[in-house]
């Protein structure tokens, strides 16, 4: 079996398991606070060009969008995401459970504009019956694959200063987005744009792990109580910076791995495309959503394994394949060799 | 430096960085959907005498204790637990974040008796205007390494009985319990007197990992949702399934951990007792202390490292030192000459 | 200034307040434990014709919602309401507060169907990342006027019942839709397919108060801890006892207030409609939604005070006018007439 | 039987009894926006001599306490309180529930000391593992009807600002603490030493209601959200205004009722002194703690109703005696007689 289904099938690059295995009986301090998790913190202001930043290390995404909401709202306010959002779809309600509504925006690609964001947030100042905007939280690449460009999150950053909203990036295939060959965004960017985002290890090479950057200074030291609250501080805290390390060290593994998979991405989407399939959704990123008839995908299926989408009529789904750090190449040949032969 | 500050100062256990580096490259489903968790699931079962036990695996302690107790309780219920206890003191008040007050009962060595539950217990039921009982909480072995006794936790679960309040027990180190030579408990009676209860791995040879077991039918199929809302679904499941299994497979380490750390932990407690040191916890159990002056500790500060844990008058202090699966018994025989000389 | 904005402007029925005053210097026991509160609660089993229901009196409709709510589901489970459900965009998020999403339904009539429920519920079973459907709510008139008939009642019942599902109906305005010409529910109708409602009586002729009625069996014995850990415990609740004495005893105020109502607003509705108005909610309760110009509100200004709903284009908005257990119908007819002057 | 277990045992004083008869059929708008709760705002706010405190209106005193505690407190923060605080035994878990630990100080008299503040929030700021101190909840008078002074009050604020604590007092009995022969506080002393606290009037010879006030400005324009989202915003808020109207206008009432229900407890507890009856608490206010035998009690039964607190010994109960600004002189002369002639 082929899998194409998600891009966190296997374990992690062979640099972060060595350098997992080559520390492996040193003795450190526990919860963060030791070399390697030290220097993987450096590593990620370098690569943000954020000396100044706050940088924190979780092991997984809901937490990490969980902790970065809980710490710049008030009770009675809500975020700002796409009905697509994860926060709003994929996490059962932790942010209902950390006690704040998610005040949803209605999305065909999975992105939300700076005029909607307005719309959402001008009625609201100041009428006590009605949860109040605090922040808007997007991802990106987004959950459907598409991909803020830098004017589109500079329009949303100047929304949310009209409002006064915190403004927060789900990162968790931020490597992916910058490894798409339609991206024109910079970590910088990101570090100059955002009051808080995180940068995806988990699904872009790590075993796992989510680097949460703060560039906002009011916010910085509210992170690590809200990080233990929430059981998101690792005991052996320094397998995050290793994996962080292995991202970001001379290396630069971070940035190939997007690289990778992005080619690989618009390969497969590209033939798929000059075999006259149709997309749900315009992504050029990582994960591409074609639509497939039933009758090819039952073909398909004792072979590779991918995500179902949605069905779109009678006779067809749309479906989700993932490229990741980790395909090989001869695998995205074989399956547009097989297609090209059923089709 | 030797460190015994803690027992999560190293990474793993050789035999679990192995699985990891053989298994890295496989592809898996996500989630704990793989047969890797399947396996360990069967193990941990197998290991408690519990066929019909559910079983799921959390990356750290925290989320497992308040998972736990979100499962188990009605929003108006409270945790009786040790003032002590580790989700009343060193949780950044994860349960009350979560709803749920913590209902304490003193204690002097850190366990907690039937007969407290139930002078707890008993004038709830029916006043509106205070928290009901739902639960109790405790750890074995406790924060301050003492040991429930079988008896002990049999009264204790007919205490619950009488109250009709759920029995959880936090692991965390349980190993290092089960490997003293005080114990009188197997996972068998935890499976058969808790309600919910688990297995502790972090902090006993694993890189991370809590399995929660569950004997109660009633709250079986609450528990994945709960897991997925706190954060605490790791993407890479599987990581967890090869903990367990390296902790439960046919080498048995998990027994093997808690029997090494037992031992040396009583050769350094013996040595320091023989020597005339006082201990303010009774201790059976992998982390002891005794109580040192200002004097001898200033002479240890460069080559050792401990945990503080209280002062007790101005020339004495309460320490902690931990063994763990990782202690070389020469570190400890080197401490124990040391002392030797310096006094 | 003659006030239709909304039907709380004024304080309580006249026999209401005798009530208050005759025994204004009594002595009673607190909290609801008086003989008072036991009278109020035995009329509204009667009325309702549910011996066995719990009977529970709090001071608002945003208390008795959330009450309801968090008696009946667990952490990770949803409400199922409609997008414009009074818990979904006019309190603040007490929902969410209490750790909740909110499932919404589209609506163009405020009101859901038994097939949207069944949509929104049936993906739902066993999918650990999403939010599960705990239950329905729905308030009965709804936010916009209209009325739920007893068909979609018993069909929304049913929907409830296969998907496991407690009902829940928010009755701040009952009273107004019993007192409809289109009305074809019973208090027994509510008892006999709610698992929980309200009977409000805040705006029904009260100075404040809703009472919950529980027919369900199961949740019977939680409400009042939820009820106290809300603050909605009253410490004088004798006061709440009266409020429904006065509506429930041999006066039967609770139904003449609502046919007053319904007959006021079916007279200014009526008028309007000859005059050519058109309205953007079918209202057959005691709020009604005319759209008007600006024009003429303008000169509606200095004499009438009523509640904006909407714009509806350059030229129109749509407004609301409320009859009430208070409205006089010497005001509704000079509306009439200075409307029929005006236009 | 003459009721002396609280000092909510009537309705409310007759002068605002009259307001709201007088205003019952006036038409104003809801939620607190209306001209008597803009007047009794001002009453209130001169009262304190704090023109530019702001000032809301709530029900009852669990509201009260949720609204300021989550006004000021951050998510990972707990509110340092006695262990015999009303926040911490009687309201079923309210702070909790809204997410925030209690930081307990253990008390023989209710009160808590500036030194003890400190020993409990000293430790805590940078240690992300536990509960930060966030704020200060005392009671004056306390639970055990103790009174803190002037001295006292201040030394509590200075605490407050060496560790950046607000400080928060629940006033629910404040007429009675001014009213008695002992106190030097004056409610400019609240509004100069507190950040926010509340006026009582629900027990304080009102029907119900509490009035929140807010000296200082960085929390002024949370509350109201905070009000809504937890349900204490009175659809008929002019009620509310009512209460304080009645309680703050040319009468003064506010001040007599506390003189009288002193004056009565003064006699009481002087003639229960003389009688030999000891106390359990030393209270000078309007809730007396007098230890009698189970032998007079039974004999007290029939004709009158006190509060048991806790027993004594085999033979001895310590109970509750209140008076109230309802109390008759009359009714204390008949019971000391009675217990003069059973002794």
């Amino acid at each position: 079996m082929i899998h194409f289904e998600c891009d966190y099938a296997e374990g992690a690059l062979p640099h972060i398991m060595d350098l997992m295995m080559k520390t492996n009986m040193e003795q450190t301090s526990g919860y963060g606070v030791d070399p390697y998790c030290e220097r993987a913190r450096d590593l990620v202001r370098e690569a943000c060009g954020a000396p100044d930043a706050a940088v924190y290390f979780v092991v997984g995404g809901t937490q990490a969008n969980k902790i970065m909401i809980q710490s710049v709202l008030k009770p009675y306010e809500g975020a700002i995401a796409a009905t697509t959002g994860h926060i709003n779809v994929h996490e059962t309600g932790t942010i209902e459970a950390g006690g704040h509504k998610v005040l949803t925006i209605p999305t065909t690609d999975g992105k939300i504009t700076a005029d909607r964001i307005r719309k959402v947030a001008a009625p609201l100042p100041g009428d006590y019956h009605v949860v109040q905007a605090g922040c808007v939280y997007i991802s990106n690449p987004t959950e459907t694959g598409t991909l803020y460009s830098k004017k589109e999150l500079e329009e949303i950053r100047k929304a949310c200063d009209e409002y006064d909203l915190y403004l927060l990036v789900d990162g968790a295939r931020m490597a992916y987005g910058m490894g798409s060959s339609k991206n024109d965004l910079t970590l910088n960017d990101y570090a100059r744009l955002c009051d808080v985002f995180y940068i995806g290890a988990t699904k872009c090479g790590a075993l796992f792990g989510e680097g949460i950057v703060i560039p906002n200074k009011k916010i910085r030291k509210e992170l690590p109580y809200h990080i233990k609250q929430n059981g998101a501080l690792l005991a052996k805290g320094r397998l995050l910076g290793l994996q962080f390390i292995g991202l970001f060290d001379e290396e630069k593994l971070f940035f190939k791995v997007g690289d990778h998979a992005g080619r690989l991405a618009d390969k497969l989407s590209g033939a798929l495309r000059d075999m006259g399939f149709e997309f749900k959704y315009d992504s050029p990123t990582n994960q591409i959503f074609p639509i497939m008839t039933n009758e090819l995908l039952d073909k398909l299926k004792g072979k590779y394994v991918w995500d179902e989408n949605s069905g779109v009529d009678e006779n067809r789904r749309c479906v989700r394949f993932c490229t990741s750090w980790a395909t090989k190449e001869e695998d995205v040949d074989t399956l547009i060799d097989d297609l090209k032969a059923l089709i």
